[in-house]
């Protein structure tokens, strides 16, 4: 019989209260300190013999700070006798680097991958990866949650949009299927930003493929980053003839110009999940965040009863 | 037939660049960027199919940046066919984490050597570990290689302090070995600081095994941090009857106050290598600081020739 134990790293801890709450468990000791020199040192305070260990974290920016140290955790758990070693990571940094798009280039998901398993980690738990290809990269098992969900019932709970005038839009080719899905479930039709550029050295053209006129446009990624394109997109659909615009994404990476991008856009709300624990600072109003506690806290305690996680899949 | 390629990362340009010049070769092309976010983008900019490549890279502050970026570089290598990996590491980061001293630490030193391998390292190239047994850790070769004769020749071909009154001073028990090796080669007795506590929660008691009375006193170190141990073992050989006292190491960390404390200690100069880059600015103008370029030139130029590098030992 082993014991169920949950432990933060320092990514998110805000996250991790929530999950350990609706489990209704503590959060176990540790601390993360730093030397003088920047190494990083991990101490477990309590003992983890005999314990399925998930540990919470989201490699999230500073992404080498938080990578060292879920793998120093790991390290430190497999030297003291965890019985299965579990990673819990909302956001997988370095999804985006998942492919050779060039020569000589690196696959920094697939080297991430590599660590975690080289480390010691027994199984991950993943929301959202940026391509589900990424579950191959590991030969340990993995579960992959999905944000959709959460942000369509989000919009289906909501008092003040019609639901009868809504549009589902994809930003890219590469969304289409998670439009799809949260279409079904909004039971509303999709349309697909479609960039193209006309001639080499001539700007891009937002082309809108799919019925928005006079609709309410949401659009839906999975991660947003400098909010660049979604700005752009949101303006286009405006331009278009969209009556209003919503944009959600589970991954809120929200990195250097994007707060100031989001508030001047013509995007009315912004919906993300608490994947990435977001600064208060500067952050605007129209940013909504939803929790993923639930959600992981299902997944951690169907992994330790060793039921099928797959439930949670849809 | 292979071809011999060095490439640089960010950590110490100054010496990547004099290796290079050493071997007289240029250093490969390639760029390490950030995505907005703070992600690692490297790009290898020249073809590299078909050599043997080396790369230049100590994990110095910030060691997980630069230690990402090495298992990044790593990996986009082994994607472009190199036929082999060879990691020049002056400053082997995490170092001191090299063993369990209490219940449930990780032992860091060898997560690194674990992550260089399964990167895709095939060889290691190092400088002073901090526990020789850390080449214990690796299982593809690992050259290790001595600082102490390139600081032990500046001291021999110094005009202005006597070799007839030396001594060689270790700062710990651990450090004898090093200073057994100075002394040699400077033909100079040794000296212990042998720190003990008499009692319990009283100051450690600051004790000279060896004669110093009337002598200049080079105490020799592996990695020199916040210089707080140094400038008290400096402090207790003046206090002690010695005529003046220098310090020497091979890697200088030098984080937090260290710059301050070597200004105001006893130390009369303070010689060390450039395995770590130092900023110019606060630096104490009694801190020298010696090559190991020509030292880890020759050792690249004999690996990548199939030679014995043994004869670089000692
Ligand atoms: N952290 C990052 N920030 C911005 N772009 C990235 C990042 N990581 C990878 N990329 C780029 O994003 C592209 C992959 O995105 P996608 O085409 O949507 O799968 C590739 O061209 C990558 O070079
Ligand atoms: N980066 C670091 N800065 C300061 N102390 C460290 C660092 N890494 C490890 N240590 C500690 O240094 C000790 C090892 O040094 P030593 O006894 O000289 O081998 C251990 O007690 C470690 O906890």
């Amino acid at each position: 019989d082993t014991k169920l134990k949950i432990f933060s790293l320092e990514s998110n801890q805000p996250l991790a209260d929530e999950i350990a709450k609706h489990i209704g468990l503590p959060l176990g000791k540790s601390s993360v300190k730093r030397f003088s020199d920047g190494e990083i040192q991990i101490n477990i305070e309590e003992s983890i013999r005999g314990c399925d260990v998930f540990i919470i974290q989201s490699t999230s920016n500073p992404v080498n700070d938080h990578l060292m140290e879920l793998l120093i955790m790991i390290d430190a758990l497999k030297r003291a006798s965890a019985v299965t070693i579990n990673v819990v990571m909302p956001y997988y940094g370095y999804a985006r680097q998942d492919r050779k798009a060039r020569s000589r280039e690196p696959i920094t998901a697939k080297l991430v991958a590599n660590l975690l398993e080289k480390a010691g980690a027994d199984r991950v738990i993943a929301l959202d990866l940026h391509a589900p290809q990424i579950q191959g990269f590991f030969d340990i098992p993995i579960d992959h949650l999905m944000g959709e969900p959460i942000l369509s019932d989000y919009f289906l709970d909501k008092k003040d949009i019609d639901l009868e005038s809504l549009v589902i839009v994809s930003p890219d080719h590469g969304g289409v299927t998670r439009a799809r899905k949260m279409a079904d479930r909004l039971k509303a039709p999709i349309a697909i930003i479609d960039k193209r550029r006309p001639k080499p050295n001539v700007a891009e053209v937002m082309n809108i493929v799919g019925d928005i006129n006079g609709k309410t446009a949401i659009i839906i990624d999975d991660i947003i980053d400098t909010a660049g394109t979604i700005s752009i997109a949101a303006q286009a659909l405006i331009d278009k003839g969209a009556k209003e615009v919503y944009a959600c994404c589970t991954h809120p990476v929200l990195s250097g110009p994007a707060f100031e991008r989001i508030e001047n856009s013509a995007i009315k709300e912004l919906v993300v999940t608490n994947s990435i624990n977001l600064p208060q600072e500067g952050r605007p109003v129209k940013i909504v965040q939803l929790s993923v506690a639930e959600l992981l806290a299902q997944a951690i305690v169907r992994i330790y009863e060793q039921e099928s996680v797959s439930i949670l899949f849809d």
